[in-house]
Parts: structure tokens; sequence; C-alpha cells
């Protein structure tokens, strides 16, 4: 029977290991990589290699960054008072992006997952509510941006039960549920609908 | 303006190189990897930097291989005198999967492509007419398996010409054209469905 040379088959396997790359698509990014400079690909390696070694945590707010306090947590520019909480650090991006949120972050590295065993000690909602009622600045509002799915809801769900456990006044609220811009109505399943109509607001 | 911090962003930027992976799943794999042990990034740059390291061009078919000659030219089980003409080295997987074929390979790293200046010198056909012309088995048949697209067919062309033209005894065939097992004859386009028809074999 026929068989790959291992360094092939090697990176395919590594690659295969990345969410949402199957066997197939494994072969051909190795197989396209064969024909790529060796230059290219030590950068290639020594980008996977520093990319733990060469950044850190923020101790404040949890997200990827090359110093701590993180750029953001360190800006002199961004309300310290307002804190949006995300799952993963990526979704700082999305929300950077619309350049309408100036306040600051806070990763939970996750969210409540009673079927994958994750509950909320695994996840940096502790850590949320130690920064929100010790922190040095009084916070004014926190926006509960997890994802709209099952998993992003409980989250919400139990961050916002213990947040106002500890202070009935802070407000607390939820990014708003409703059609996606660009969208079709025709398309939209009813549990968006639905909330599309309770949260309509006046023309 | 917020940015990301540049370990995070030069391994999307590596990633975002490779053929059919676009900015957002780079981004989603880079991510991916944050949260994986360092030991295995470093197994993953490994695989990378040994890719083109620790392989070799068989000499004799070009396929990549750990060995000189690979492990198929090598073989003493496989007869020497049919030759599979193939675009890439993972073609060779495909073809050896169906455990019908107990020849040889000859692998042309690419096709003839005008559009993108790629002659008949840019691929191996001087080495595949040489290697057929005057190796040391006598050749029986040789097998054009290029891509049934229009690179493909034109290299096939291309190649039987040339091969004729020095041997005009020597048989050369091309993979069958038809339809797909398990594909519907009401999705087959007119072509393939016409190539079925003038390739019908009695039942």
């Amino acid at each position: 029977m026929f068989s790959l040379p291992k360094p092939v088959s090697k990176l395919i396997d590594a690659f295969e290991r990345l969410p949402g790359i199957g066997p197939k698509t494994a072969q051909r990014l190795t197989f396209y990589l064969l024909h790529v400079p060796q230059a290219e690909l030590e950068k290639f390696a020594e980008a996977l290699t520093n990319l733990r070694k060469n950044t850190v945590e923020c101790s404040v707010c949890f997200n990827v960054s090359e110093s701590d306090p993180c750029e953001i947590c360190a800006s002199s520019t961004r309300h310290k008072n307002i804190i949006c909480v995300v799952e993963q650090p990526i979704d700082i991006l999305s929300i950077e992006r619309t350049n309408k949120f100036d306040g600051v972050y806070h990763v939970l590295h996750g969210a409540i997952n009673p079927l994958n065993n994750i509950g909320p000690d695994e996840i940096r909602i502790g850590e949320l509510t130690k920064r929100i009622m010790m922190g040095t600045h009084p916070i004014l509002e926190v926006i509960l941006a997890t994802n709209p799915n099952m998993e992003g809801e409980a989250t919400a769900m139990y961050i916002t039960r213990q947040l106002r456990a500890q202070n009935s006044k802070l407000k607390v609220t939820r990014l708003a549920h409703g059609l996606p811009v660009g969208a079709d109505l025709e398309y939209a399943d009813e549990v968006t609908l639905t909330r599309a109509l309770e949260g309509r607001r006046e023309y």
C-alpha cells in the first residue's frame, strides 16, 4: 500500500486538527505549501511558535495583548466605567470595527455550557464581578455582548443575576436582537422576528 | 484605532496566504490556536519547516518523496512499463486509492496554461519524453491522467502529439469521461453527457 512521505502526512495531520479543516482541505493546503519557498514556510512556523510566546493576557480585561495592561485598558481616551463583556478576544475585533464603543472590555474566554462541562467557574465571571465591585473605577454600565445563542444567553442571564445580587442599581444591558441589516424578512426565523417585533422602536 | 497584537496579526497574515483561506477564516484559526498548548504549536511549526527540508523530488517520476527514487519507483512489484501522467503529487493519492493501478507515475507539476504564462517547458514534459525514449524500461502504455478541464486537456493533447512524433506505435490513453458514479442524469452538463454517450459500452 502506498503511503505519503512522513513530512507530508505530519503537516496534513497538523492542519486537520484545526476547526473546520477536513482531511481534503488539509491535503490541499499541504501540497500547496510544497511549492512555497522554504523562507516563507519558516516565517509561517515562526508566527506559530511566537503566537503564545510573545503575547500575554491583560490582567484587567483578559484580552490577548503584547503588553499588560492591554492597549485598550491602558488608553486614556477609553471610558473605564463602561464594560463590554464578550466571550472571546476575536469578538473585540468585531465591536471595535463599528467605531461606536469607547468603553473597555472583559473577555470571559468561553460561555457557560453544561453539556461540555463548562460552568461559571471555568470562565472569567468571578474576575468580572470582582473587577466591578472592587475596581478603582465606579462602573456605570455593563454591556453583555455574549453570542446570541443558547450558551451566550445562559451566560448573560447568569452574569446579570450575579451582578444584580451584589448591586441592584447597576445598569446591565444586552445587545439588541432583531433583523440583521441587509437581510430578507422572508428568510428570518420566527424567534428573531418575534424579538424584532418586541424590540420595535418608534420611527 | 485598535489594532491586533503583532504576533496575532502575523499568524493571520500567514494563514491568509493559503489558497481558499479568507480573512475571516484566518482570524478564526489564529484565535483558536491561542487556546492550544505551546507544545502543539511547536509541533505544527516543526511540520512546516520540515515539509520541504525532509522531502525530495524523485529523480525518475518527480513525485514528492523521502527517498530518491521514491517508494513507487523503487518498488519491485510495480510495472515500470506503464506510466500514468498526473499534474500534481496529490493526484497520485487519488489514483492509489482505487487500488487498480500497479504501474508507475510521472508528475508534471502543473498543466499548460498560456494565460498564466505556463508553457510546455515550464512543466516536466521534456523529462517525460526523455524518460520514455531513453529509459531502461520499454514503455507499453502512457495513461494521461491530467485534469478533465481546459488546461488538462490541452496538456494531454500536447503530450500525445509529442510522443506520437517520436514513436507512432506507442499506446497513449486518456482517462474516460462520463457520468460520475452516484450522480443524477438530470444534473449532468451537456458536454459530460455527450462524452458519456460517445463512450458508451455494451452491457
